[in-house]
């Protein structure tokens, strides 16, 4: 599919990429270029490419698609670094949260004739680094592309193409509204989550081995998103601010509400939100975004000789 | 174990109780009782019990153990309804999410004679009615018992056994302190998603299928909370009243900060409190009440012949 694939950034996404890239067959050529020393060590180890680098100009040169999958507040400087590298017709995206704040940063420095289309695949895991991507990460999940007004079509179809045979559906929306969409499902639950978790772990009350002891009954599922990247999730933080922040306006505004219902003993609204919520996941379950078993399929996970 | 025990309501814990009891043979007979005439016929489908009836009273009648198994709304009008009919020396324990109004509701009916020792099994899932029980939903979990002062303690060893033949670990504490624990890893954590998924199906900017494609990043995993069974939650928010409010007050005072740090863009705070609570996941699994696997298995349960 093409020649020469370069990923800046060998972490959940970017590793993930380079096997299922291997796996389909859809580069001649994976070259992989991060920072650390330590992890292009593990990514070789792996065998995730075909050449290794701390110097992701290296890697782009020649390179008929880059993949900037580095932490967004990072983006401008990825940009800037493999600017005079870049080759002419090629493609370069990102993998990023954010996307308002990734044009600002990235845009400015692609080269006219090379074509800059922004991305977020709709996946993950909470673990990160090289050893936590595996080859079917993006499969039946969607990925978001933002190009801006002007972008050559028949590059936009290229990447899209890329994508759905990385098992990705792929949507295409503007900056603006991506940022929107990510800081309700996803960025105020992480943000949400980091929150509980952190009041639980601050309580004199209740002990940490209490905490840890009963967290079955419901605040386990919180400690997943709360152990995601913390620098992911602070640049995220940092560069969806205006979104985010209204987002957690709205959710407080309704937590107050629900808060008055609770102290004033209203069942009654009560019972209709908790009503209403339910539908919700059934949708998400029947999208095929979400494994139809009880507890997130934990008891089948744990028990298969029993399925 | 016990000769005749009488499971009042035949939900997802009450229909667990009875399967892992015929599993394991706790019981010389097992009398369901439940109001809901769907429901007892389903139980009967189901072949979960010895006898069926909709009176709880006639279920108690010569039962060793009486399991009380419904909203804890409900618990006064069943204990009321039930004391008559209790034999001498039986042990009467409830399954109730919180204890202090379970207590205050039960135990003034419970006759003389009679060992009332309330309990809370840290177990369940995201679905409800008799079909959503298995066997082993307790195994590995605690169970907290909340005896009141002077309370038999050969009735207490008797019930903490037969809590551990159901697979429980067992431990005891004050109904005040019980009802604080839970408020924080329970309560909290469901009013939190209830929340979250009535804010994000209220938006107008986003659309509902926005919100249900792009689940997978974050968003479906509060979905499962708040898919719990409204009237269940329903009567835990209105029988923990004052220790779900100092919870959401803690909680919405460190959301504040956060608010804070997100838009003056203290990157250093967002960093700090994200890297604290990665390891709160890690104890969580370390202490055997999580799946040590990425994503709640979702992928393991879903692809079992990868693993």
């Amino acid at each position: 599919m093409f020649e020469r694939v370069a990923l800046v950034g060998i972490g959940l996404i970017g590793s993930s990429l380079a096997r299922v890239m291997r796996e389909q067959g859809l580069a001649g050529h994976i070259a992989i270029a991060t920072r650390s020393e330590p992890t292009l060590a593990r990514a070789l180890e792996l065998g995730l490419g075909d050449s290794y680098t701390t110097d992701a100009a290296e890697a782009v040169r020649d390179a008929d698609l880059v993949i900037v999958a580095v932490p967004v507040g990072a983006s401008g400087a990825i940009a800037e670094q493999i600017a005079p590298a870049l080759k002419p017709g090629a493609i370069v995206t990102d993998v990023g949260s954010t996307k308002r704040s990734v044009v600002s940063q990235m845009a400015p420095h692609i080269p006219a004739g090379v074509h800059f289309i922004p991305g977020h695949p709709i996946a993950g895991t909470e673990h990160s680094g090289p050893d936590a991507g595996f080859a079917d990460l993006f499969e039946g999940r969607w990925c978001i592309l933002t190009p801006v007004p002007g972008t050559d079509e028949a590059a936009i179809g290229r990447l899209a193409r890329f994508w759905e045979a990385c098992g990705s559906k792929v949507d295409t929306m503007d900056p603006e509204h991506h940022d929107m969409v990510l800081a309700i499902v996803s960025h105020l639950p992480h943000i949400i989550a980091y929150n509980i978790v952190g009041t639980a772990d601050d309580l004199e009350t209740v002990t940490k081995s209490e905490v840890i002891k009963y967290s079955a009954s419901g605040f386990r599922d919180f400690t997943r998103l709360a152990a995601s990247d913390p620098t992911m999730w602070r640049d995220v933080c940092l560069h969806n601010k205006d979104a985010i922040l209204e987002m957690l306006a709205r959710f407080s505004e309704d937590l107050t509400a629900l808060r008055r219902a609770i102290r004033w003993g209203d069942g009654d609204a009560l019972f209709d939100l908790f009503t209403r919520t339910r539908a919700v996941r059934r949708s998400i379950i029947e999208a095929g975004q979400e494994v139809d078993l009880p507890d997130f399929g934990r008891h089948v996970a744990t028990h298969p000789e029993q399925e």
